[in-house]
């Protein structure tokens, strides 16, 4: 919060503003992205749709000023001002560019593209995993060495702030263990086992189909995705990473429809688990099938969600959820990075967001599932669940708030809840008023 | 990750230190606790058994200077040294007083000691959520005015990183909803009357006696603490507060085990939902009793935890859990706000981590449990997991990863999955090894 504070004054002060040194020099932020897969259309197009609100925050306009891609002549839809090729060369040697974005897959040539970014002066910001476990440890040096900044919170769970809640947590916290559901590819491959009673070869091509798993899967289903992302984990929680040669790596092809149903009679449900923690100061790691479970937060981690839970020694177990992948998340990922990188002051505070606020949302607050317990007169619901002689009477009716309070100023000893979440009932008969 | 250079530019470079302006008089700072309940005294534990890891953080050691008490008589284990009074006046009139943390219950007499105190120029961190969500707007302000920062992590969902999760988001995502479990009191109450089929009093009662409920429950269960937490939640994801007349507030006390097993029998769960939305730019919350459906996040969230589930209209739905209350939990959210007012730059990146990384953790890694399906030669497993046709030759085990390396050996044929999280089962039969 003190950042907020801290981030109204300088909001407010020029002379504040000018010492962000050569930032001030810039009529506007030029960004190059390179590879344009899921991620970097993500990145563009987030871009594009919230210039406003990251003039707001920066204080400056946003600008790709350039995009690397494989094959120029396929149209992006990329606009006419931005320079797109297929040559780094053309892109290193711009006039101004201030942080490069990389979204390639694989270790080179992506780590010597970052290298010279570096070099050059800009600040960077990655999301590719494998590159990062492999020469983040150098690339973190050599930001710090030409006081350029790193992001590489798309490199972990996508959206979800995995990196940034691990730092905050460091300030004070010992972290003693790492668990996540690190992969949303082969997580949805085993709920869907579980829930379908599927083979693994049948929920991979559901999964290939849906597009949450590539032609050539390997990179997920052995676990060799969740391995990188554990690694990045490892440095940022433990300083160090273990030897990788023996760090237990296996992935989830061997797991039969059998072993799941033998696991769900003991209540128990498989999981890629990720883990990483210190044993007698050694940084012990592990990739693998594992039982989990009810009493255990990664249990309910379901299909492409990821999902990491984090024991530290003040604070105790803390658990994140949400998208792993996706071009959105990831994007939101990358540009949470670009404006640290750019105010270098934490995040903005709410004192300033305040007056920015737009509540400009124009969402309709769509009518919601209620149930109904108990109406005094079930004429009002000619429909009511009779699919059970204790839910004889209740009703479940789909409503706005104002039709709701109508209906409880008529049924008096009614109780009336609100139903949150995909509510699927079989023998369910919905009154729509 | 740019903090983190940053952060290791700060720390190496003693010019950017002196730039900290009056930190850099300081020969320690020193903080005062207002209140010393349950939060205060975790705070002056936390500092005294992390005096190491502050000082690494921050370059300083962090002193208790005073503690505000209300009876100064009654023996608490304070260090000799430090100030123990029912004076606030003694405090604020200290010669030397950086920090003022006030973990005080209720609006008076918090709001006016925190007044004071950021106009003497002293950073604040309340863990205070009645008066913050009464009297934050203007504390913001008075902070903004005098140069000092405001902390109140503490304020919602403990050690959560709630409020800093939703500051990082709001960089760039507009956020559409915020669901959450913000009382862990009450989610206890209706855990305990699902899972033992209790009634709320008898609930009640043994959350009381496991001191999860205070003998007054009125603020927990009528919803008064979630929606204070609310509020405060509102401001900073919508930069305001709905008419606190026209949020609809109801507690649990009238929920039945009737109406419980009801839902149950729908596959559904009641959860105290402190919900808050933008709809057609106007904040529109609550605070009931709802029922949540399995697909929702918040469905699997039991006993005293807290939990939020955030909507934003780029990364899509993001859930935190993890405890709510607690000494050493809200300790940690103070302390973290402590760090942030002293350095004023956001976390400190583990670049500089690296260096000072102990990993003296000398915890030694308890057996695990295993399930083994399929074993070639069960003598080796006298016991084996009987229950069930299906499981018949299934073994559970519990051993440490040597001895299930040598089994392996012994195994080949074998599937070795480790069990994490409590793993209860009726005939279960253990092979100790």
């Amino acid at each position: 919060m003190e950042r907020a504070s801290l981030f109204f004054i300088q909001r407010s002060s020029p002379l504040e503003m000018n010492q962000k040194g050569s930032w001030t020099r810039m009529s506007s932020i030029k960004i190059a992205i390179l590879g344009f897969g899921t991620v970097g259309q993500g990145v563009y197009k987030t871009i594009e749709t919230h210039q406003k609100e990251l003039e707001s925050v920066l204080g400056k306009k946003v600008e790709v000023a350039a995009v690397l891609i494989k094959n120029k002549e396929k149209d992006r839809g990329i606009h006419p001002g931005v320079l797109v090729t297929d040559k780094f060369e053309e892109i290193i040697d711009l006039n101004q560019l201030d942080v490069v974005v990389e979204a390639i897959v694989g270790n080179e040539p992506a780590y010597t593209y970052l290298q010279r970014a570096i070099q050059r002066g800009c600040h960077v910001i990655t999301a590719n995993k494998e590159m990062f476990a492999s020469y983040g440890t150098d690339l973190k040096e050599l930001a710090a060495q030409h006081d350029v900044s790193i992001g590489f919170e798309a490199t972990v769970a996508g959206g979800v702030p995995v990196i940034q809640t691990i730092q905050q947590l460091l300030n004070i916290n010992r972290i003693k263990k790492i668990e996540g559901i690190l992969n949303g590819t082969s997580n949805y491959i085993l709920s869907e086992m579980r829930a379908k009673g599927e083979s693994f070869s049948a929920a991979l091509t559901a999964a290939q189909e849906k597009g949450y798993a590539e032609a050539d899967p390997t990179n997920d289903v052995e676990g060799f995705d969740a391995f990188y992302k554990l690694m990045i984990l490892s440095e940022i929680a433990f300083g160090g990473k273990p030897d990788w040669e023996r760090v237990p790596r296996e992935g989830i092809t061997a797991i039969t429809r059998e072993q799941i149903e033998k696991a769900e009679k003991l209540g128990l449900r498989f999981k890629l688990i990720a883990s990483i923690q210190l044993i007698n100061g050694e940084i012990v790691g592990s990739v693998r099938p594992t039982l989990v479970s009810k009493s255990h937060p990664l249990y309910h981690i379901e299909g492409v969600e990821n999902s990491v839970s984090i024991e530290a020694d003040i604070v105790g177990r803390i658990t994140l959820q949400g998208p792993g992948a996706g071009m959105l998340p990831t994007a939101s990922a990358v540009i949470e990075d670009l404006i640290h990188a750019v105010l270098k002051t934490g995040v903005p505070g709410n004192s300033f967001r305040m007056q920015q606020q737009t509540p400009e949302d124009s969402q309709v607050k769509e009518k919601q599932n209620w149930l109904i317990l108990n109406p005094d007169d079930l004429d009002h619901f000619p429909l009511s669940l009779s699919s059970s002689a204790e839910l004889e009477g209740s009703c479940l009716i789909q409503a706005d708030e104002n039709t709701v309070h109508s209906l409880r100023q008529e049924n008096r000893n009614a109780s009336f809840f609100e139903v949150l979440g995909e509510f699927m009932l079989e023998e369910r008969q919905l009154v729509k008023l």
